[in-house]
């Protein structure tokens, strides 16, 4: 795909951004809904389409957790479907009032409106297209999506069917745009746009977030790796702390807020680990513990130090025993990518320390990582959680694909 | 300077800033009101120090206005110090909770947290030197500041006293650092050093919005020129229309809130545009206008269009006779630099169009372009007005300095 036809896409993207800023809630809503609808009727297809990407994948040889990504089961597409009817009943962001005060002569307001053009450069799962299609619609954004290699035939048949609506309701399909090439190059060109483009969304790894800040200068709000951590503290209650890792590394684990690395405090490994261990075995976890997990439990694989840096999005967990919360911190500051962190513990200081000395985006104190995403924390659905500390840091929902504008009104006011 | 001398002092700053975050707000305050003192105190040096650049820009035959931006008289002093002590006075922004919610099992919090390092790269002007210092200050974070040549000997002077109050409170002086030489080269190196920068906040002209673009991959938010526009509509009443634009270019021209292009009706064009030429005239300022002016107006010198686009922080005028307000919207948003915009009008109608199309940093009705300021508008102080629409559009006071965390706490809870 040469240089000018990917230009094309990105002007013919921000002419529609014009056309979607003029457009109000209620049809915005009746679009998602029918959105939602053809999510459904075309179910079959989708799977179809879908299965056509699995298939290359697991001949790819790519991991079960990254397989699991990428599949779309009947489940997943009413969860897609359910996902778009949540986002039609959250309220519109676009035009909504956030401050109003009176000063001196001036009534000043602050007024939510889009951002613009949004360029989305995602993993290869297949529902982050619905998803920020449909976030960024509401929230009178149009978008350039452009997700992974693996995911692209199931991508290109779901841009497909949200395009097919838009045009049904004599909108330009444009506001949903696609680049349909997945190779870097067309990547590189998407990113010198900046006449076009307001703002750069990349999910995935350190490799691409170092090769979109290199290639580009319009600004990014990273969603970079999840290395996300847990330390349980001395005065953890071990049947639930067991539970909580459990969860976090289990549950999920091809998504960002699984967990990857466990601190344990030294004066309980002993009590703790052998338990742990062989639970999280029996879930078909590989561990990979330093010489003191390995003393407590047998048979631990030795974990590389750089490896507390590391993503597995496996199944997978590296253990360090540490020697108080002073010192999970230090370790947690050095390797976290400031996705999520959380500590296990009855101490309030201790819980407190942690709270004030991590700056990840999410800090939690007895709780799985696993909550660390949008619809858990209230936000009604999510495009991603921001490692970026700017704008939006943290699960980023409707609102946070807004900005602000002041609005001034005043008599003939001069200033003196 | 050498390579290795930015980087260390970025990685004094990184090191000062982790200090920064522990202090309290009454150590703070304490300092602010030190770093206030110090200005009154050492007044006539400062005075004596800032000649020196003044002589040296005068030689160097820079405009009235540029000049102007500066001058460090004893008013100008007083008015830093009363800054100083208005950052005192404000609310600590760090640490406040801003969103507080149940869900489910969870507590979820968001708290305010400092960026961390940020690099204020700005226009010759001295005061934004002791501005963008305390409002860094204020808000935990730990700067690098890189004023214009011009103001180098009043920068380096200013940043000597806030660095004497620090170290008198036994605090790193490199909470606040400055980059000891102007040329672009030492700029470069600065820009690459994002493992310890969070955020470069550039002041100035076009060139060096571009010139930052292209040598950073850290996050930037543009405090680009200021093309601030009026439109003069049909129905605004003469006399007020009058008196706000003779305000909003003649009462501070070096300033970015300064208006440069005026948009007029046609219909009114005849009535307003010898009257306010005439007094424009008197307070010294040289218009430039379209043929349509010039019709009206004796004498008036023949505008380029793409001065519609410039900036030019001097007593000059474009004028363009327009055929109504969607004509004025087109112009607008065609020049325009996202700054400030207003309408004058008795038309709510109009107003609202004004107010819904143009996504400028602040659309004003009725009102002076000049009011667009953190003062002003209530955010008690401001580093700045920011022309990026992420993070904080707009003027950015010690608020938009911070971003937020989330905070969970739950009773061990999991996710299902």
């Amino acid at each position: 795909m040469s240089k000018s036809e990917i230009t094309k896409i990105a002007q013919k993207t921000h002419a529609a951004s014009q056309e979607l800023s003029a457009i109000k809630t209620t049809t915005k809503n009746k679009i998602l809904k029918e959105i939602a609808s053809a999510l459904i009727k075309n179910k079959k297809d989708i799977m179809k389409v879908n299965a056509k990407d699995v298939n290359a994948a697991k001949k790819k040889g790519l991991n079960a957790a990254l397989i699991d990504r990428l599949v779309l089961d009947e489940k997943r597409i009413k969860g897609m479907r359910d996902a778009v009817m949540d986002v039609a009943k959250l309220p519109d962001p676009v035009g909504e009032i956030t401050e109003k005060r009176k000063k001196g002569k001036l009534t000043i307001e602050k007024m939510r409106i889009p951002l613009g053009v949004i360029c989305m450069i995602y993993e290869s799962r297949p529902n982050v297209t619905v998803d920020a299609a449909t976030l960024c619609f509401k929230s009178g954004n149009a978008v350039i999506l452009r997700g992974g290699s693996e995911a692209f035939h199931s991508n290109r048949y779901l841009v497909s069917l949200i395009q097919a609506v838009l045009k049904k309701n004599k909108l330009s399909p444009h506001i949903v745009s696609m680049v349909p090439q997945t190779d870097r190059k067309a990547m590189i060109d998407l990113l010198k746009l900046d006449q076009f483009i307001e703002l750069v969304i990349p999910r995935g790894g350190e490799g691409l977030m170092k090769f979109i800040g290199e290639h580009t200068r319009i600004p990014v709000i990273k969603h970079d790796k999840g290395v996300c951590s847990i330390f349980i503290d001395e005065s953890a209650p071990l049947k639930n702390a067991i539970e909580i890792v459990i969860n976090a590394k289990v549950q999920r684990p091809g998504v960002c807020n699984a967990l990857e690395s466990l601190y344990v405090h030294q004066k309980v490994a002993c009590k703790v680990l052998p338990d742990l261990c062989a639970q999280l075995e029996s879930h078909g976890v590989e561990i990979r513990g330093d010489d003191k997990v390995r003393k407590t439990v047998k048979d631990v694989k030795k974990v590389k130090e750089k490896e507390f840096g590391e993503e597995y999005l496996d199944l997978i967990l590296s253990i360090k025993v540490v020697k108080d919360v002073n010192d999970a911190i230090n370790n947690i500051q050095k390797y976290s990518s400031r996705h999520t962190e959380s500590i296990l513990t009855k101490n309030k200081k201790n819980a407190a320390l942690n709270v004030s000395l991590l700056n990840s985006s999410c800090v939690m104190v007895n709780t799985s990582t696993r909550f660390n995403d949008g619809g858990e924390l209230g936000l009604g659905a999510e495009i991603g959680i921001a490692t970026t500390k700017l704008h939006a840091y943290g699960p980023m929902g409707l609102k946070e694909l807004t900005t602000t504008k002041f609005v001034v009104n005043s008599n003939y006011s001069v200033r003196t």
